[in-house]
């Protein structure tokens, strides 16, 4: 299976955290856009809504991406850095709140099919709560499920992927891990309603990504998207793919094949202190080499699982994955 | 709503762990339900299969608890500790193995019949996997719904409550979290399959209760059964409750009612270094005061949840919690 | 022992994260100090280097806090938002860097002696590393230790109190956990530099604040300040104390008199959605009644912990802590 | 530097938990013996007290590892399988458990001189507190401390290495992490008190293995010992080095060198389903593989260190690490 590479756009931008308001100076979207297209391997590009997207730009963004060849792979409504939504989007106690959060995203869901877009991947960041006895998860649950389910019909040719992550910005997300998120999409009863992994994430909530693919696969071929990084486990710390976790990169490829996955690898990454394009490069780098381990011993790594012996594992990765 | 108070009786006897093969002696299983009859408020009694109960004491069983005025809750079917399901029950690769699971379980569902108890209270601790890349995440699943799925048909008059727990003794397990068991429930499709949770298991899964109730409640009511402990967090410590958490039990309980759960409290904790009866009675007692809490300010607790403000939580959990 | 409250200034204005760049308005440093003085207890208040304070208000603000009848109780320098230091302020491989940080330090300090303040509360945020193999452990430590040694030496008035957090904004700081700042504390040889307890922090690191206290008395009465707030133990969630932990801040109290401690206790929250005067208050009125029940019952704790039984620790609990 | 490979004799024995007492059958000590000499690279032993080694069989033993080339590296008294311990060894409230800790232990120091054995590795499990308010930290310290330092300096030959985990058996272990027993030993004031790193408890507790082996060498070259064993990383799961973590072996054998670290290496695993030698072998065999590495690329690794640039450091890692 020929892989495709992207990246989030905003990847190469500023950043920022809750104590120093910015480490760098922002590119403007046009030359974020031509930095992008020099990075090896990436072929499509993940727009956030409103930063890099809006209906004003959307002819100039299109032809853009025409010239330097890349594909427009998602759009990501901003659902968390408008303080309109500081205490929930699509679940807000106030219902003006959900419908602005609903409206926002129909924009974005017109502009995604101008672009001949096919995901529009929805991280409701702001949606969850942060303390005990504060929120009625029951409601939040029934707003999350409505709103999506009536996106996901008006917009039948668009796929709406779920982005789960257990926290950050709220101390706790509605969407929280990859089966709750199932769960979700199975209450929508859209077909077009599904997940988006990022590895990060996952290791934060503390899934096996390998797994986590098996059970959207389980759940009737829910895996829609991959957002690659890595972290140091119990945080969001969003580094360059392969800098902790290794074996784990190479059993997620695994899977992704085994169940069939055609989508993206798309990298979401935040480089604080580094350089924003050698930091996607470098993710994609690793997959790449990963992914040539995997294809060398394929069948091999069948029949490890199947055995069932650690030892056996780890003498092969040892022998496959390490030099020398 | 009365709450019923129940515990496993396993709870009173001896404790050990990988380095200490027994910390206490073992008391007879008369001694320990003579033991638990006198523990304050405990109406209900939980049997591990093999350990408390087999097909020879079941009659001798059935009179004791007569006697004492004690309810058979639910029947733990023994999956973990005896050595031939070391790398699997249901799940193990060996299809020996798997049958010899459903098999025992069956006999542990004729002796439930027999004793009139409703629950099978199924944690199958073995089933899971420990090293990348040494397990077919997807042929265990399957295996594991199989198994169920059969045992939940053969016996429809009884509920199959499905345990879940992170990790231990597998550092990954099968059933790891509520929503993933809720998949897996889903998958059977049969309606007497639902969960258990153990609030310790919670914990460490990193949910919050309230929250995994009502997962369970709009997944069709599938909540069957409560275990409850306590744990700093990032182990099942099996503690006593709220000795670590408080306000945790008390948002508990209040979902525990507003979604309808009308089964037992079960205490199953593990006093390695405590007088079991002591450990296991303290914890009735802290949620039967977290209870009263709950009875005199239910009403407050609705608007509180409906407010969303957690400076007026705080406030009223100053106040209605804490003496003074 | 007469406890005396006291708040970083700060926060009672914005919020904000990598996310969204402000949650509120900011008030000025004026309102600010009106609003503080209002909420019931706070006595002592601290003042971030260059944000609050710096050389032209100096004499202002002392005026203000004279009128306001609060005491300056600690000045914490800007080590972490000034873009100058994104890669470390002491510990930063730019020896110009190094320099910088150490000179603002000492305007910080003269400011503080202006003002009558006795404490340097020093959180080198920045001061860490992000990547395995990307950072001279060795030398970050030296640096760290040659800069606080400095600046104790040439400022012996001074108390200068070392703030340990295990991460963010790096995902590993140099000064992570109590034991491994009283190392650096040791290094330094100046018996001017000490600790600040965070209890936030400290959760994190996974310490039991009151073992902290401890260790932090056996190493030569080392403990200098206080911050306090709670969270749900992974992060650093800056919440309202009482609203997760309960238990903990009894003993922390309990040890804080045991060891001697005469210092402040000093609100240090991010009330990311909250009103933050509000959030605040909460703490302080959290601690008083937690302090209310200690008072009450140092004898019997004092005796609890010597027998060492947690039954009867979890008896007295109940009754002494919750109501009813 | 010769790296000298080592191995705990009982990994080839027998592994249980707490819910089953044996999931394999025991080989006698003389036939372990025999297994791990076949390891390659292995050429010393540690001898668990009591179980391998006592003072019947001492001569015994010496003879026998003389016979197989083995050196005796470390002698681990048992102070967590004996139930007398169950409270705590050398720092039970009871003087008379206290008293017969250190007794036990000197036997142990008598043993190990008569086998010409270096180091008694302390590791006492059983030390610690599980309930908050239930122990008296201040006071466990100090005994701590006496037992450690009576035992220094009545075997001034000997060199005495504690051995830190944060929690299990107990859920707070009073060696917890690195910097606490440093400061623990430095309070002993004798210079044969030092520090074992087991890999795995240092993951759990946070650490970076490097920056650890950085503390105990600015507190006086105060590594004496190195265990070795990987885990997910919140669990001392005891697991194949290399399995889960890559580039920490990599740093951890690079800082070893910088810092003059001369010891043995040995592995420590509980490999409770895989055969025991093959997972000590495949242990060596990555450490091996990871030496190779270091040895190729040291001057490079000394200048990624000192440039400290991320992206650097992801390139080379991706390539001198990675096949392909």
């Amino acid at each position: 299976m020929e892989r495709k590479y992207a990246m989030i756009l905003g990847n190469l931008g500023n950043t920022r955290d809750r104590f120093c308001s910015g480490y760098k100076t922002n590119p403007s979207t046009s030359e974020m856009l031509q930095q992008a297209a020099l990075i090896p391997y990436v072929k499509g590009i993940e727009l956030v809504g409103t930063w890099d997207i809006d209906e004003k730009n959307a002819g100039e963004m299109k032809r853009q991406l025409g010239d330097l060849g890349l594909d427009c792979v998602s759009i990501i409504p901003d659902l968390f850095a408008n303080p309109l939504f500081w205490k929930g989007s699509y679940t807000a106690a106030d219902p003006k709140v959900r419908q602005s959060a609903i409206d926002y995203t129909r924009k974005m869901c017109d502009i995604a099919i101008d672009l001949h877009c096919p995901i529009i991947n929805l991280w409701p960041g702001q949606d969850g709560y942060d303390y005990l006895l504060s929120a009625n998860y029951d409601a939040q649950r029934g707003w999350m499920c409505d709103a999506v389910s009536l996106l996901a019909q008006e917009f039948p040719g668009l796929k709406f992927a779920l982005e789960y992550k257990p926290k950050e910005p709220r101390t706790h997300s509605t969407l929280a891990r990859m089966a709750d998120s199932l769960l979700l999409a199975l209450e929508t009863g859209q077909s077009n309603v599904g997940i988006t992994i990022d590895t990060g994430h996952a290791y934060v909530a503390g899934e096996v990504v390998g797994e986590s693919i098996v059970l959207a696969r389980r759940t009737g071929n829910k895996l829609f998207h991959m957002h690659f990084n890595d972290n140091h486990g119990t945080w969001d710390d969003d580094m360059i793919v392969g800098t902790v976790h290794s074996i784990a990169y190479l059993e997620t490829l695994y899977w992704l094949d085994r169940t069939g996955y055609s989508g993206w690898l798309s990298m979401d990454q935040y480089p604080y202190r580094e350089d924003g394009a050698g930091a996607i490069g470098e993710s994609i780098l690793w997959l790449y080499r990963f992914d040539e381990i995997l294809q060398a011993n394929r069948t091999k790594i069948d029949q490890l699982i199947d055995e069932g012996d650690p030892i056996q594992t780890s003498r092969f990765l040892r022998n496959a994955l390490l030099k020398g």
